[in-house]
């Protein structure tokens, strides 16, 4: 029995290897048809054994496809010398004709084949999978091809807007319940409440993934800047009429497709949504999203850090609140009281007095992390603000105008957030000059944070 | 007055280079926004402003183009230098960088604004007009960025193939009117007879450029293969009962966009042309173009050529017909007595006994030129078959199934190929094996023509 | 308090009566607009009365409708004079046009405005709820010309069918799931397995009516003839390849909109349908139903009808059973003990031998009931089948192909049906013939059931 | 051989009278089907037996369906000696059935097939042309069937508005120029002309007519009300911007289908069309027709009409302008001159100083006739307005807001209207009141026109 599981084992491997070898021998006659007679049929067998590949099979084919498929070092060499000799047109493009790998072609020609797009999308997912177990440098040429098509390809021009509604195929909205990973969509009656008269959605789409959504958004009308999450998330929330609401509160923000990553589409998204219900709904003059702080507790826990970013200039900002936290708490210390507190609200959250004197210490520290804590060095995006969606609003020009205590008291919002909220506001005439400020370093914030911003300065030099 | 019109000269180039130099402060501007903030915004002006440039300004744009957004030749000399010292992923991907030129970036931002991927094809639409005025190499970097976007953005992949009928829109069927180049369609009723019933025409759409043509191809459903185009151009022609067809003939494929040549669709248009036909007529079996040689009257003129292809080649192929020539025309010398009355028929056609007489050796000299004259060293592509549609079709894989003598009696027929016209067949099953020949150098001809293709082989020695 | 609420009550009666009478103004007005300038309007106005109606409401509104709006009696007493005196066009077609309720052109103005036919459709669903409550008589004269415009309106020419699947919009299929009523979908994943890639539904749409289906029926793709239906309900079934099957079962036919009762489509759809598959599966060549026996129950049990129509002739068809049975229950009348085990069988399923031995008297009874059990005198329909279901399918020229014992085992199906299935089996060719027969009164089975059917008949003399 | 022909007439005629005889099977076969089963087959040979008629044909088949479908004259004669005695619901009810003719039960069951609607729409175009060839009174009956059904199946309700454009399909493009009968269509550029971006084009369709308009409606975008036809017309003319305009100018309305006469749906679609356009350009204030007059000329060159409408009250009319025409034609009698003029403009336009001198009085005459020229007794219509577009735009609630001499120099503006055109104009908020004002004779005019509409009443007493 034991010979014949070997038997079997053998067998398997032999048949995977010589998949893996039929994928080598399928490139290569791919990229060498000269004429496009039997490209895509070609193209199409490629495609299909990629499907049919499991897990395990697949770092071998992409360490083939980095092997086999890279530029030829000599013809780079060669190439090199002669530009340096004489550097020119004719030289620059044989030598950028020398350094481009073959596998660029190599992926354009898959992609002729039906489902071409869809499954090369599908394998850098796959790609940054088995990256991250890992392997990360030996696969970065081929993770660096798909990225430069995926740039072309997934170009702005190229993806069309389209609303999401209840009259949507089941199967979008399916990929919805799906992908959506910040606000989990508790099956379709909770989808439901979240494309009522009172919401809505919007995703990009690109021609050749016709039914996947690539990026989407999700909005809440409502009247005045929402903290609070709970009212948004409630199925059984009441319908408000959006004739009457002022304000656009984008809620939801999530990127579908893992293959996808760092083709950024996300702020081309915001703005032509603004666009969109500008034109729909001309009582509206608030545009603000309701974030969450993903590394905020992430970052206060680490009150060891090296670089002291976070603790000690904590004590300070807390100074002002050590009456009411001790008186609150019992505890001397306010930063050990106030650290307490939040640690145990992942348990379960305090209430009356202690909740009440947690609220202003809570909003001061968060303002602080937002705009000062920044990324340590050696990450390879040093400086850089520590937090990812702060990142992401205020370099596309938002502002930051509230910050809400307790406005996600869901599991993972306290987890991560500490139940603290974010709302970046878009006001569309001044994105443009925000956005210039803060490559310059500056952080805008609504005038009713101004002096708290500055207490927060003040405090972390 | 005069003076006042120089004034006015003056104005006009001070505004124009001013619009030259806005168009460089833009280009700049688009390429340096570091967040993706603004850009669609300068993308717009930027189309906005070419789209207004006349056909003068144009020259000094593309220069600037060249000229400001090619690659820094210090830093390629750098990176050179560091990938030959240390040959590896990591100065092959730093080499890479810099040797594409930030143009490319540049063009993909631009394509970002509604409208970028039309202004785009447009714009290298006019930069080949401008280049044949004598600029060809002046803006080859620039022309290559533009290839090679064009490439990898009209991929098969994102094509979509879409029948064209009357029912289509008008602001399409317009631009087949205004595309058609291969045989003229003379207004919408002439248009709406190549839409009727016993005929199709498909076309290639991308999804940027929603109401414009890429390709498309023009099909007759006949009784066999037709080797007369007069019957099929007659706008007055009797419509025949398409489900008795057996033979579905492609008679006229255009390319649309002079801003996408060299970026080659037309074989995947047919081969998925034959596939649509198949699954909705299950009665056709036999798939043929009916295709102009359209050298064929430049070759045979060229008798003095220096290598002498055809001249004494042709005295050889007509000695077979010798007494028929000669007696017909009363001329002692074949070859001279054919020629004449090749030339003569570009003013009026040969009739009677005369034409009987020219019907072989017209199709076996066809024939000749067709598998065997090819294109003199010195032309960039020495060795290639002298005809450029024969080349299209037999490196698709079809094969000569068919000459016709007087096949095209059109002027443009008789001016460019003597009348002949040449079937092409597709044969699905041996398409793939045929191209694989062609690329070996073999030309596949049918049974019918073996003996024929012997003779002239023969004679070709 | 009481004083208060009584006050309350009187107020409400007073609004509710002046809607009625608001609603007697408007009809008129909208009646008596010469030009149809503000019909529109007007429309508008009745409809959104309509829709804030209650149900409370709605009986004096018919009332009115049919007291105000019916035609005037003496105008059709003096044109049927007229006609007696002196029968010819003229007087026809005023006699004609004296007969015909104002109603009619009342009811074709309210569905000028948006939503008109929508509302009017859930009118006739309310006036049937109403009447179903001892009114029926009274409103009849409303129901008649509601009828006899839906008719019109309904006209299988305007209908268009339409494929169901997951593609489709979440507001349709939403749809499915409320008005399936012949075996209840259990939420969305029970919908989806419905619409997989081994079953179709197809819809009837109105024009008038986008989003709602007007008749569906579900579809399953299947190797031979079904007569269980467990499998087919099962939400976890694997999806079979429907390019291998031979058969589509019909297992479940919807009418959805109540108000459209007695408006018949469901024969044209089940044709339709049939038209449909067979050209998308050339594979299929059985078409049959899966069907319930919904009064089967019912007749067996009412043994002591005054017609006696089921308990003697039940005895007589017993007999050839009676060693199995007996042996298997112990009970020495075999009548007795074989409604003893399904009177039982409600509550819990015979297993074994006593399951076994029940099998082929179950199937006998079933076809003796399908096919002579009839309606009693009385009922305006005497001498119609007693089962609905065997009456739609075998007057649409389907026959009976198999009687499954215990094939749904269902609550509702052993309740209805004591568990027993019908496949009515659709032979396109056969379908104009025994639909004629049927009408002659002669009902076709499959060969299979012909001795069957000769025993039940002998037995039921 | 003249033996021959005479027996080719007779199997013709024997072919043709059993096609008749066919038909008359097939409607009787069609009537009977009990069940729907093949009802479709049998509605499809009707259709199709009579798209295979010829117009010979025609008046028999009619001739049939009025003897063979006609309601039953002794099942009226009892029914109605039913109803005398005893009247009530059900003596109604049953009365009511036997008037109906069986022939709209056939008729709705021929438009089960496909293709029904269109064919029985045309079917009644046919019965128009054959009734005004003199056999008006012997086809009422089945025209009176299939208006009543028209009205029923064209209910505004089931129609869809829709704007047509460049951009719609040519198939329907094509059948606008063939429709357009106000002011003809010369070829495709033409129509392009009327579809660019300063005109609109509004047509109803009706779901089970897919390509064929209903009726269409031609607007043209433009600063201030138009008086001229002939920039409208003109193909060349320059294109304005259309978000600068203020006005949009109706200039042709066309009903498509003959079969749809006296099945009303103009006034529906000038309402949606306010409303579409008012949707998309907020700048547009004010909606005027372009009219002509139809029966102007008519009606002037009826100066011996037996009621004298015309000629003494024009005569007191033009007598303030007695000088200048006298003097401008050198008669003494301004009423002679003023008709001699107009009868002669027919051959060619009056100019100069002759052409100032016309412009008043013709505007005052056209005002006469548009606002007191009525229909005389005997028409059936006695007492109507004599123009029937005026008697169409004020009931719909417009009012006379100019008359404009010399408006439309084409030939046939000329012949009918003496040049003269109308702008009927729509307040929307006036539009009630107008046309109840019009139902108790009263027409509105511009403030422009009130003292000239005194005068000429005065005049006219």
């Amino acid at each position: 029995m034991v010979r014949f599981m070997g038997f079997l084992t053998n067998l398997l491997r032999a048949m995977q290897s010589r998949r893996g070898g039929d994928m080598q021998f399928l490139c290569h006659r791919l990229l060498s048809e000269r004429g496009e007679a039997s490209q895509t049929a070609v193209a199409q067998e490629i495609i299909n054994s990629y499907r049919a590949m499991g897990p395990a099979q697949r770092p071998s084919f992409f360490e083939m496809l980095c092997r086999e498929f890279s530029p030829d070092a000599a013809g780079i060499l060669r190439a090199s010398a002669e530009y340096q000799k004489n550097p020119g047109t004719k030289t620059l493009a044989a030598l950028s004709a020398a350094v481009e790998a073959p596998r660029q072609e190599l992926i354009r020609r898959i992609n002729t084949a039906p489902g071409g797009t869809e499954t090369l999308v599908a394998l850098r997912g796959d790609l940054l999978d088995v990256s991250r177990n890992g392997n990360a440098g030996a696969f970065e040429p081929l993770d660096a091809d798909l990225r430069h098509l995926f740039r072309s390809w997934f170009n702005r021009g190229f993806l069309r807007l389209e609303r999401i509604s209840w009259q949507t195929s089941a199967l979008i909205l399916e990929k919805l319940i799906r992908y959506e990973s910040v606000h989990e969509i508790n099956g379709w009656a909770d989808l439901r409440r979240r494309l009522e008269a009172d919401r809505r959605c919007f995703a990009f789409f690109h021609p050749a993934l016709a039914s996947e959504p690539i990026i989407f958004v999700e909005v809440a009308l409502s009247s005045g800047i929402l903290g609070e999450l709970e009212p948004l998330l409630d199925p059984h929330a009441p319908v408000s009429d959006p004739s009457r609401a002022d304000t656009a509160i984008f809620y939801s923000i999530n990127n579908c497709l893992k293959g996808l990553r760092n083709v950024p589409f996300g702020n081309f998204l915001i703005k032509q949504v603004v666009a969109e219900l500008a034109a729909e709904f001309p009582n509206i003059k608030i545009y603000s999203t309701l974030s969450p702080m993903p590394r905020f507790a992430q970052a206060l826990a680490d009150t060891e850090d090296k670089d002291g970013i976070t603790h000690e200039r904590l004590v300070r900002l807390l100074e002002d609140f050590a009456p009411s936290l001790t008186s609150a708490t019992g505890k001397r210390d306010p930063a050990e009281a106030f650290l307490r507190l939040l640690g145990r609200s992942r348990e379960r959250l305090p209430s009356g007095a202690l909740r009440r004197a947690l609220v202003a210490p809570l909003e001061r520290v968060a303002l602080a992390y937002l705009t000062h804590a920044r990324l340590p060095a050696g990450a390879g995006k040093a400086g850089k603000l520590y937090d990812p969606v702060a990142t992401f609003h205020l370099s596309n020009g938002a502002r930051i105008e509230r910050i809400n205590a307790f406005g996600n008291l869901r599991p993972y919002g306290i987890e991560e957030s500490f139940g603290v909220t974010v709302n970046y506001r878009y006001v569309p005439d001044d994105l443009e000059e925000n956005h210039e400020r803060f490559v310059r370093g500056q952080i805008e914030v609504s005038r009713g944070l101004h002096r708290e911003l500055e207490a927060v300065s003040a405090a972390w030099q």
